[in-house]
């Protein structure tokens, strides 16, 4: 496999998975950002003992690994879906029934920014849970680094721009990312006006509207908070499972 | 043709126009960005006296226009296309050969984003140059705003973002406007952290960079200064035209 050459590796943002053709690269790294809430919830799994996560695009394809006797999450529209386990509230996941299991989950937004990455290099799973862990593995890795926001319905949303900004204000603090994309300077701009207070700089933003409206406030204020994760997800195959590193 | 409610008037910002199917919709205007160096240009050629530019988006349409005794102008990766008339550079078109003329531009994302958006509610044309009558003239318009980028090959780029939240937030001043999109809040922040100094902002911008490489430095200045031209150019069948607001 290829390497970049130091000093020049390159960290870009997409902003909606319906972008991620035109940034494309066979050797880039792509971090999947849904903070609001499926990366949040994922990276939750994985500390609550998870085996590994199968994400599938549609509802259909859940109800499949459902009728073989999986654990299937599934959420549309910010709310879970009828006749599956769970949704994708990070606190639908902090449950030993998960401990060891190979579950499912399909969600609006998320899981479809994992579809259509997965034959790039690497595809990792980003959230202020693991953005320690994952910021640090990123710079040992000698490849570009392609986050890729989720965004809403194909659509930019703040909240994970503002969480890509974190990761490339980090990252560029390495002279190996010398390089910054357009789009990993804005967000790196929105960061830096958001970080003193990102509840305050998201408050009109419009999915955190969306899920105040259903009641999910705790759920935001688990999704903002920075982590001590050390588990990086990663897709091998079809599967989510904790990285090895 | 139905009008939008007051106080409901949305502002979005579609940072591509490979974007542009994500955000589209009827009742819409779009707005036209691509500072460096197309929408530039494009108000210059008016404020020079031009009669209409007819926006086409390869160079095989150029050639046919230019065959049939049209002035054409003709950019690909920054640079002028052999054997037309003008490149996108705007001092290209301070001049009294296109006064009165109908002539044609094709460039290589300002025209199209022109071509993507079309069937638009309406497609008019923003630059620097005539942000002040625009910002007026979009505010006094019932209809939602779609700040489209031109982006450089589908990518977001910083300048097109910056004045696209230079555009949202003027017009948010207007309790009119009390939607905003994420993408036009991003927009925003992205102009509140360059307008003390756009140069200094822009510094390390993808784009500049290449045009610096041009040398082309005059072109950003001037593509940077806000003007007061009170032309706004406007797509009328196939062709810009002078707005008669």
């Amino acid at each position: 496999m290829s390497e970049v050459s130091s000093g020049n590796r390159k960290i870009e943002v997409c902003f909606s998975p319906h972008s991620y053709e035109v940034y494309k690269s066979k050797d880039t790294i792509v971090v999947i950002v849904d903070i609001l809430r499926a990366t949040s919830a994922i990276c939750t799994a994985f500390e609550y003992g998870v085996k590994s996560i199968i994400p599938v695009a549609t509802i259909a394809e859940a109800k499949k690994f459902k009728q073989q006797g999986y654990l299937v999450g599934a959420e549309r529209d910010g709310s879970p879906v009828e006749g599956f386990d769970f949704g994708n509230s990070p606190y639908n996941y902090m449950t030993d029934k998960i401990k060891g299991q190979h579950i499912v989950l399909t969600t609006t937004n998320g899981t479809q920014a994992i579809e259509v990455s997965k034959d790039a290099y690497r595809v990792v799973i980003g959230s202020f849970l693991n953005i320690h862990a994952l910021c640090k593995w990123l710079t040992g890795q000698n490849k570009n680094v392609l986050l890729l926001c989720s965004g809403w319905k194909n659509r930019f949303n703040l909240e994970d721009g503002v969480f890509a900004g974190a990761i490339a204000e980090e990252l560029s603090k390495d002279p190996a990312f010398h390089s910054l994309g357009d789009s990993a300077l804005a967000a790196k701009y929105l960061y830096q006006s958001a970080k003193e207070d990102i509840h305050k700089f998201l408050r009109n933003s419009s999915h955190k509207e969306r899920l105040a409206r259903l009641n999910l406030k705790e759920d935001i204020k688990y999704c903002f908070k920075i982590g001590n994760s050390a588990i990086i997800p990663v897709l091998e195959g079809n599967a989510l499972v904790k990285s090895d590193y």
